[in-house]
């Protein structure tokens, strides 16, 4: 028979703590502090296997459990001295759910399970204590009811408050033993009316409630919710922790708090928490009475109550010792004993968990490698970025995607050029647009933040601003534009031009007016995580940055190169954006020549002083890539404008519009399709990189290898000809300025089409950059810029884990990189392999392009450092897996 | 040393007929007769081989070449007793191109070759025919001038055009032989002009300059293209016959002619051919005299050279014999002696090859088998459909894609609406679009034929046309349509709504007027084809048909069910479509279930009138895929009208489309997404079509396995759920209904990452229908409807071997098609699979499914007999090659 239940208590475990699969995260530290001689109530744990058979059974107990639960209760009166049921000295117990991971306050809890209108008696007398025993009575009916009767809290509220009220008093703790018990009695009526049954005085009757209600709290709507949400597997099911209980509320020499061995915010080395004086734990929690702090002040429990102080200080350093890391513990003081409730490690922002990490180091309580993994690479981003003050007041306007980290206060303006204007006059500006395209990059360059309408985390808007370091929130549906009148509305609100709002990009709101910032420093300890997260890392982490600035903040994040430079938005600078169109205007090749003349000097300019920011550093380039009709502007306003500027009639304006218009861009004229149509496109662009690289070598002593990558290769044929052309132009250049360089030449990988025939496409490259943004899109047939319309719904529902355009997808999408590699080594096994999308930031990718053996991840220069940690934690722990299989 | 140059002569031949590959279908031919004792001027063949070789060789000539050459042309000598560049008795040749498959009039030739100043006189004295010595002189000089050196014909049909007029003649043949001395004074003297070098005199120098002509004419454009065009590789080379020449231009007793075995547009039984009394091959091809019947007429060959006559019916009996085909054969008449120049297998048009075939099989020359090998698959679409009377005068308005084939005749209308109405008077119309959307479906249905300015042969209006086995023109981009003043313009000439023309579906041509059609009939020939065909093939051939018209047709045709009956065509009935669209702008379930309930009864009559036409023949029916913002208005005269029909606010209908529009709707809200987002549009089409089959079999004793289709799977997950909900609604159906029905579910496999992931997907699967038009759209990302803007170049360069639209890309798309085969099979051995796309009707893509195993293809009505004739091609040769292979 199946073992479900196991015993803790007198200093002795049938559990320990590296049990968490099956006595969840509570249970395992509770059977850990025993083994420890810390003093815990007695109890027992239900596994979280009888859960998960409890769901299979069609929510019946296992077979064996209801055996194995008495002799175990049995144990808990032997170690308390006291009986379940019985008048004199009533055992009282707790059940709690405790899930692997914490989920906290998703499940239910009953507190005070074995009270009833016997029992309470006796607890009355044996604490000489009316007036607790009737207040634990009503508190055990109201939760009860609640959980395991499905009844509403506001029933029993609303006689707690009648009640106050005719006492006249605002507070639980002035109403009398006499007032309780009739609230008791109130309670009971309520119950009897709305259920058709008396309240269970069976104690028995009340634990099996208990059980099942909290087994079923694993499934309700919340718990799902934020399982999905987490990524938390929804067949782990929960463990359940039945405990004798002890009481914080039985007057002045008993308390209840909860605690942190650091501090969670800075990560300073100091003992940190909070406490309430004759209270139960939730009472903390619910915020009804203010805490106190637990030291440093006249008021805390180090003053009010030393030796019990002294005793959780003691267990503290015992339980920070003996876990190595930071511990959130829960304690309760009962008549002037501690008893401990609940240790696990506790949540830290970024700089906090920095702070501990390298503290503990020097502490010598854990090695660097330990270290590196205490760092979620994830939470890095709250440290690159400047805040929102979080002591400020904010009142949320309204609530879209958090797109991209960071605060920003500034004017509303509704277009780029009225960004540029408003900047240029001095002023701070948040753009918002419904969505944004290229043509508005110059204005979300000098805007603070940006606010979309549409679009999802993956959006252009979400996806420029992170790879500008810049916050934005995306998709805020409940704002309306009127550009015509410059004002947006929310609801009745009506947000004017020029008006103030701040974004947080962090939670994906905005607020009305300025709100405190706050510019997070880099701490030297950061210095050192990073420091050795490069020891351990296999990776290069390279970045996707296409100007100077972009490449010198990458560089100074660590970057070790750039894996992907678009060329197109040096296209759209306001200054070029003029010789492209005419450029796409040409009738014929020589008109077409003549344009890109114009536009050679100035990419030659651009790849100059990025080479010179890389210093030597590998720098892919990526040709041409977005359809034509990107360059054109749309509106009949423009459209005049520029007709006048180019000397072309309009009506051949419109004409080129429409005849380049596409019913789906994404699988349009794009990517090495323009190369092949129009070569010379390519062939101008070639000789700028080849010709910069060339004049740096020359004149200022640079070695550079220019990468050239050809995008959208999806038959070998593409990247045959393309390369022909490049050679061709590369050896020209070399020819004509008498400088010898290394060059290469490779291809994206980000149509399934490439990776089923990476084998024949790498006879043709030096190396394979997976696009792996398009190659989401492509292996999925999901429109980035509208799957906004159904992807929410199927992470809801939890159709897909995770949002495929932030997490890579690894069993499609991570399954043609892997067929791609292999193939493509298997022809050239001097292949060089990385990723340029979104996902060479997301920790878990960066975790599987390390398992698959890519060479680099590039991601935007904010992500370097999330990048490297996470490259370095997937080496650790990978070592530990084998470590594992070793023993 | 490798053997390049293969003579024949005399009766014997190094060569035989099966040496195609090395001596080009000429070379082989002219083997074999010879070897059969059949008159063949003497000559060699030099080898494919060496062709090659000189391409690779950087055009040099592969080493032992030109040593072969001078002895093999001393055999010809011998055998003729002429003597190459002597005065007496000169020998003269051609020079002749010859690939392993005819490209006729792509490469070069020259005869004649072997005069000069001396030895022409030579001629004039052995033949005793100045005139004739001259004519060959001068002929020889053009066209050596044209081939080897380059210069324009013009230069020298000017100076044969003065001298005519000189002489006040139109005739060549009526110069004199001192005319024709002139004539080659002038040409020389403009070869010298021209060139700079006199026109070269050594046979030798001549003869090495031919060559080397002839194999650089296998790469020139109009090759090159011929080749791409039809899919043969650039790699093969050609072979060069070098031969004796003999003279059908000596004199009256002396012609040419060319002519088949059987009549090659009908397939009579019967000797069928043209032929020229004194004169040289190329004036038969080039039509400056009309030719006359080889027999039948008075000034026949049959009565003219009655023992010629003869002679030529003994040898096409011979050849016929032997090779058991048509041939297309040359002969020339020297002085009443015949000479056979080149044998072949002949073309054909469809009816003739099916006629040809049963009737060879009747007199024993061929079995089943042959006979069904010997009807191309892709001709019979010129049975099917209705064609342009040849004999009709025709002139062409314009020239788009030849879409669907067959003819139409009809007045021009440019809406579906018009369309309808004009139908409905009793009119035939020509529905003229810029494109058409599902929209105009009904539109389509009534036209005559479809003629669009934009989009290619996969277009919708193209795709939809050739389902509805309708004439269609599509991608005419001289056309300028007007719709505003109903009418369009061809540079200068306008046509009006109302206006008659014709268009020719099979050669893209539109015409002004009506030409007049030919209803061609399927003989009792044809259905032994077919009926032959049905015993060998193993796949089965389905079709794809959303109405009971199109289902009767395809069965017809032989359809052994319904592969993919798309239920979104029916939604777009003027009748149903306001439902359609209140159930888009319905603000929640209900008001959206209301609407559902009133498409049930209509979506289920449609179903239940397809099953009794497919009479219990399986039939997969797809639930809803496209975008729901195909079925709302998009102009605002439209909007407007529903608004008034709906009673919806206009304001409102506007927010709904543009909620709906999407950048990329090919990756967008549609397909199994609609069906988890909208669960309750699923649902009713489920109902619908239990509740049809249910009554189906409860009321009129049918046996219907449905076959409900989810499409658009990417996620196994997706399947499950969908999965779930249908069962759920079949399951209630035939409780409520009280009858026993067997049904199964399956998917379309159209995304990549739907292949990758197939062997998840088959655990909930019971068939996989390959969706291969989404399915090469997504793998090499390209949009069917935007991929006109370089697909063209793609193939013209060569970077693609054919359109992938068209025919299955087997490396790609089909690696993928294989790959889920093999993964769902691993775990379903059970498990279904066919194809839904275009390809379904494509004879390489038919042979391709056969080959990797699929159950079936399906395709368009009119595409099921040649699907049927390409699945047993597959099998018959297949087994050759395992007979090959078992030798």
């Amino acid at each position: 028979m199946k073992k479900f239940v196991y015993f803790f208590g007198a200093g002795k475990s049938e559990g320990t703590g590296a049990m968490k699969e099956i006595l969840g995260g509570k249970g395992a530290g509770l059977a850990e502090m025993t083994n420890l001689g810390i003093p815990v109530p007695p109890g027992f744990t239900i596994t979280t296997e009888a859960c998960t058979s409890y769901y299979q059974n069609g929510e019946k107990y296992p077979e064996g459990l209801e055996q194995e639960i008495p002799p175990n209760l049995r144990k808990i009166e032997e170690v308390m001295g006291a009986q379940f049921g019985k008048k004199e000295n009533p055992l009282l117990v707790s059940v709690r759910s405790g899930a692997r991971i914490s989920m906290p306050g998703m499940m239910d809890t009953v507190l005070n399970l074995g009270l009833n209108d016997v029992t309470v008696e006796g607890l009355a007398t044996r604490t000489n204590n009316p007036r607790f025993a009737y207040d634990s009575y009503r508190r055990f009916i109201q939760m009860y009811s609640n959980v395991v009767l499905g009844l509403e809290h506001h029933h029993f509220e609303k006689i707690l408050e009648e009640k106050k009220q005719r006492r006249g008093t605002t507070l639980d703790t002035e109403l009398s033993a006499d007032d309780l018990k009739e609230i008791v009695t109130s309670f009971k009526n309520t119950v009897r009316r709305d259920t058709g049954k008396d309240f269970p005085q069976d104690p028995w009757q009340q634990l099996w409630g208990a059980l099942g209600a909290v087994f079923l709290s694993w499934n309700n709507r919340r718990a799902r919710d934020y399982r999905t949400i987490n990524g938390i597997p929804h067949h782990w099911g929960t463990a359940v922790n039945v405990q004798a209980m002890v009481f914080g509320n039985m007057g002045d020499d008993c308390a209840t708090g909860v605690a942190f061995t650091r501090n969670p915010s800075t990560g300073e080395h100091c003992f940190f928490g909070e406490y309430l004086i004759n209270a139960q734990g939730e009472d903390v929690v619910a915020g009804i009475r203010t805490p106190q702090s637990i030291n440093g002040t006249a008021n805390s429990l180090e003053k009010k109550m030393p030796e019990a102080y002294q005793t959780l200080v003691a267990i503290y350093q015992k339980l920070e010792g003996h876990y190595r890391d930071m511990q959130d513990i829960e304690f309760t003081i009962q008549n002037n004993k501690v008893w401990m409730l609940q240790t696990r490690s506790g949540k830290r922002t970024a700089q906090a968990a920095v702070k501990i990490a390298v503290d503990m180091v020097a502490e010598r309580l854990i090695d660097k490698a330990q270290a590196v993994l205490r760092v979620d690479p994830a939470q890095l981003d709250q440290l690159l970025h400047p805040t929102l003050d979080p002591k400020a007041q904010r009142k949320v306007l309204c609530k879209g995607l958090p797109a991209s980290p960071g605060a920003a206060v500034g004017q509303v303006v509704f277009s780029a050029e009225e960004a540029e204007s408003w900047v240029e006059r001095g002023a701070k500006v948040i753009l918002v647009r419904q969505e944004t395209s290229p043509e508005d990059i110059h204005g979300m360059h000098v805007a603070q933040g940006i606010l979309t309408t549409r679009g999802g985390m993956t959006s252009h808007a979400a996806v420029v601003a992170r790879g500008m370091g810049k916050c934005c929130v995306s998709g805020c549906a409940d704002v309306q534009i009127d550009y015509q009148h410059g004002q947006f509305q929310v609801r009745d609100q009506v947000v004017k031009r020029g008006d103030w709002i701040t974004l947080d990009g962090s939670t994906g709101e905005a607020m009305l007016g300025k709100i405190a910032t706050i510019q997070p420093k880099l701490s030297g300890d950061f210095g050192s995580i990073m420091s050795w997260a490069d020891e351990y890392r296999r990776l290069r982490i390279r970045t996707n940055a296409d100007t100077p600035t972009d490449s010198r903040i990458a560089r100074d994040f660590g970057a070790e190169g750039i894996g992907l430079c678009r060329t197109e938005h040096m296209f759209f600078e306001p200054t070029r954006v003029e010789a492209v169109r005419e450029m796409i205007l040409a009738e014929n090749e020589s008109e077409r020549n003549r344009a890109l003349s114009k536009i050679l000097p100035m990419q030659k300019g651009d790849f100059k002083e990025i080479f010179r920011e890389m210093k030597g550093l590998p720098v892919t380039i990526r040709l041409l890539d977005p359809p034509l009709h990107e360059f054109l502007p749309q509106g009949e306003s423009e459209l005049d404008e520029l007709s006048k500027k180019l000397q072309v009639p309009v009506i051949r304006l419109k004409a080129k519009v429409e005849a380049l218009k596409e019913f789906n861009p994404m699988l349009g004229h794009r990517g090495c399709r323009l190369g092949i149509t129009f070569p010379e496109i390519y062939r101008m662009q070639v000789k700028a990189i080849m010709e910069a690289a060339c004049e740096l070598a020359r004149d200022e002593g640079f070695k550079i290898i220019p990468e050239i990558m050809i995008p959208l290769v999806g038959h070998v044929n593409e990247l045959t000809a393309m390369r022909r052309e490049t050679e061709q132009v590369c050896q020209e250049v070399i020819k004509d300025m008498k400088v010898s360089l290394e060059y290469c030449i490779g291809t994206m990988i980000e149509l399934p089409r490439a990776a089923i025939t990476a084998d024949a496409i790498a006879t043709q490259a030096d190396f394979f950059s997976f696009g792996t943004n398009d190659l989401t899109q492509t292996t999925f047939g999901f429109s980035r810029d509208d799957a906004g319309k159904f992807l929410p719904h199927y992470i809801e529902k939890g159709i897909l884990a995770h949002d495929p355009f932030v997490t890579l997808d690894q069993e499609g999408v991570g399954a043609f990189i892997q067929m791609a590699v292999d193939k493509g080594k298997s022809v050239k096994s001097s292949l060089k392999v990385g990723i340029c999308g979104e996902h060479g930031g997301d920790p878990a990718s960066v975790e599987f392009c390390h398992r698959i053996g890519l060479d680099y991840v590039s991601c935007s220069p904010y992500r370097v450092p999330i990048a490297r940690l996470a490259a370095a934690q997937a080496v650790i722990r990978e070592k530990v897996t084998e470590g594992l299989k070793g023993e």
